[in-house]
């Protein structure tokens, strides 16, 4: 993707067809974006990061309240009983979770300090892996009657999944996400919210993050545990890897019945409440930079980026100095009079004590979209240079100073739809149609095993609807089904047993 | 304060009057602002507790972000060695906290879910009580130099205190926060920015939560554990005791001894950093509540409140229902074209299929400010009743519509107004002057010591600065040093020795 300049120094070192996965950390890092903590598997997200996520979080988040969703929140521990009420909850989460089983510390007879043996908990508490066994709890208090449904709400948290081997924003043992949770009267009105809600993520995905995504229902093996159906939008990154870029569960009254939410309905009987759930993590903001950065660093959509313009004063002499800083100061205050994506223009004058060229670089790594530079000699001739982050680095434009203000919406929108098409133009390219296991087999295969080497992509194909098939090709070649498509079926054969198949489905390998 | 009706049926019961603390428990469940959990000591905070907090949050952002600081996000849990790297830390915190001791749970051969002995944590981890070592650990490898400083970053998050006796919102073992951890090159600027931090405290308590403070200093006893010097903004609720409504503390080096973090300063030395923090917390949350609501329920500052108008049709036959929803459609449309404290004016349709005075009065309890009914009657009139929640809940003022919308930012202003001026009456009449031990002893004594009784509020009295008499007052009377005010200072003699006193300070019981 981009153009790719071999031989060309860039600032990013692996570049992504050296070693993807490290050139994704490197990115990360370089774009002060997060890094590892000295907490096992925890991350440090960095203020340019977590800029990033705030913005996540605000779009969605409106999205949200118009969908008639409020926020609350409930308790970050779990009792060890609640995981067991869904067993099949229980399977899924038990194994990767923090345990809390004392509540004080103190001195032991060796002078160290640790867990109180006094302070044991009767029963240990369990750090949110997910919430629907505590929120099922309190919404099976709040529910008597068809008028309490149905309950809309939404959570924004952190939850904790222990994991061993992490990547930044990817893989953490803690993350944050929000965990949308509902009840509904009837089956229909539960089905047609985790499929509004999936429609919320897609939006979302395609309008703030520029990514396109494949819709569809999860095959019943990567079903969320304890969910009758499972969505997801599907997004192919760099590597041509499949990232789940948001869920929405059916949990049919499966939850509702292990926590007791039961409603007197309009004729009269007790009936469970029927249940879904919905998330969206800082993952995006990992699957953002390995959908749009490139060999120098990030490349942030403007709708999600921190910083929309970072203006760089050039100043070589003390004389010039106050007069370009003044201009910086005027075109700053110009600019955050404009507004873009409902909010006012964001703009950072860099004053750094340093030179121009290393402050230019830092900015082309961070992402930021627009990039002014102005000097001695702009103050003259009343130009500004103007570099986009989604151009080949060195591009600059000139443009009269007193037209730029008004011109920065329009070039911030120019810059989010270029991004877009750029990522449906690449997943386009590597999404084929398979009509055979050869080819299937050829599509997923490097071709020089000794060395990392990006292949594959999304396979569209036909499937049996077996399990075992897909525990095959899982096997065989780490390639799984990220979905089973919306939209019109065509009957097939299975390219694996020939047996009858309704429709394709997309195939990949995936994070 | 407000009216007292001894003898009229209150929505809240008991009243203020017969018993502070269960009155306070009861409007913060009538309003449905938050519940007890499952979890021992946590809380569930509900919509429409948590949308004051998500408008506190947003203001007080907003606030940090105009004086230079930007979000992050920091490790849920911290090594257990980081607790013990500063002593008085340790001390005041490694009492009360969840500890983290395995990382896996498994079936036992009793067939019971557990902790998993083979995943048992090398080092315990303990849920944050506060971030400072965590962050410092983080901020000793971005500091190298005082080119990279200050560093001014702020969290929001929830932090666990392990807590036998829970009060919802003011004491709980799970509770939200922000932090602002801030590092800088003197400590003259260090000192600056723990006063400026504090100044924010005030004027967002001051002009959004409509509540007159106390600032000034804590005395040593009172102190943060391993602070320097600690300032807090202090206010008086209605059982005329103090809360903390939000503290900012100078660290000097301690921490960034404890942390390493360590710079070269311009002359070529190595110097440790110059830390602050500071915090306010869903605390303030039962602050306004404490402060504000009656014996109706709560009574919310309209800057904070979640919804500024709730429209409430009156529909009583079936003809005319259609035209009073739509005329109630109409006002909210206009309503919502208004803006309110820098965002749209917040307005809700109670279109629940109940009585008119179930609803008006269930809105009472939630101290939306302003309510407004609209009835067959008022289509014709062209007028609309509008009650105000800081005024007698059976007052309504008649009038016409088309003016309605206009003047509800003014309202809404006057409002706001009206209820700091009463809490400052409040404060004021409750705050004395007090120049003799017998006096001071009276005034924190219940006339009736076998009847619950608001009695007291805050003392000025000169103090000889000693921790001994501090202490004697706490054990006679539970009545602390709540803050050593800010201001002119004005010598005098210790009501409890007779020594010598530089100023007088702030003496209450409080929560």
């Amino acid at each position: 993707m981009g153009d790719s300049r071999a031989t060309e120094k860039t600032a990013i070192s692996p570049r992504r067809e050296q070693d993807f996965p490290e050139w994704y950390q490197q990115v990360v890092r370089a774009a002060e974006l997060a890094e590892p903590s000295d907490v096992r598997g925890c991350m440090v997200i960095r203020p340019w990061g977590f800029g990033i996520w705030e913005n996540m979080q605000r779009h969605l988040d409106a999205m949200f309240r118009a969908t008639g969703h409020r926020n609350a929140y409930f308790p970050l521990f779990i009792p060890l009983s609640y995981m067991q009420r869904e067993a099949e909850h229980v399977e899924g989460f038990a194994k990767e979770c923090a345990v809390v089983t004392h509540h004080r510390l103190e001195t032991g007879a060796d002078g160290k300090l640790g867990p109180a043996p006094s302070a044991e908990l009767s029963e240990p508490l369990i750090v949110r892996p997910t919430s629907e066994t505590i929120i099922g709890a309190t919404y099976a208090k709040w529910v008597q009657s068809y008028r309490d449904l149905p309950i809309l709400i939404n959570q924004w948290c952190n939850v904790v999944r222990w994991e061993m081997r992490t990547r930044l924003f990817l893989r953490t043992s803690e993350f944050l996400w929000q965990e949308g949770h509902t009840v509904h009267e009837t089956e229909a009105e539960a089905r047609e919210e985790t499929l509004r809600m999936l429609g919320v993520y897609e939006t979302f995905v395609r309008d703030y993050c520029a990514i396109p995504v494949f819709s569809g229902s999860k095959s019943e093996s990567e079903r969320f545990p304890g969910a009758v159906e499972t969505l997801c939008v599907e997004a192919m990154v760099q590597d041509r890897k499949a990232i789940q870029a948001g869920t929405s569960h059916f949990l049919g009254q499966n939850f509702s019945r292990a926590s007791g939410i039961q409603f007197q309905t309009r004729d009269g009987k007790q009936e469970f409440g029927w249940t879904t759930s919905w998330g969206m993590s800082t993952r995006m903001v990992g699957t953002v930079i390995m959908m749009h950065a490139d060999d120098d660093g990030a490349v942030l959509p403007p709708r999600i980026a921190p910083t929309h313009v970072v203006i760089i004063p050039v100043t070589p002499k003390e004389d010039t100095r106050a007069a370009v800083l003044e201009a910086c100061d005027g075109l700053a205050a110009e600019l955050r009079r404009a507004r873009y994506a409902d909010a006012p223009v964001e703009v950072e004058i860099d004053r750094r004590d340093l030179g121009g060229g290393i402050k230019n670089w830092d900015w082309i790594k961070k992402g930021v979209p627009l990039r002014v530079e102005i000097g001695p000699r702009d103050l003259q001739s009343g130009n500004v240079a103007v570099s986009r982050r989604d151009q080949p680095v060195k591009a600059k434009e000139f443009m009269p100073q007193k037209d730029f203000a008004a011109r920065v919406p329009e070039l911030l929108d120019t810059i989010q739809q270029n991004l877009f098409s750029r990522a449906l133009e690449f997943r386009d390219r590597h999404t084929r149609v398979i009509d055979s296991r050869d080819e299937f087999y050829e599509f997923f295969t490097a071709r020089n095993a000794a060395k990392p080497e990006i292949h594959g992509g999304f396979a569209l194909a036909h499937w049996n609807g077996s399990r075992a098939v897909e525990e095959q090709i899982k096997n065989d070649l780490k390639v799984t089904i990220r979905c089973i498509p919306f939209g019109e079926a065509e009957p097939g054969r299975c390219i694996f047993t020939g047996e009858r198949s309704a429709r394709r489905v997309v195939w990949a390998k995936s994070y």
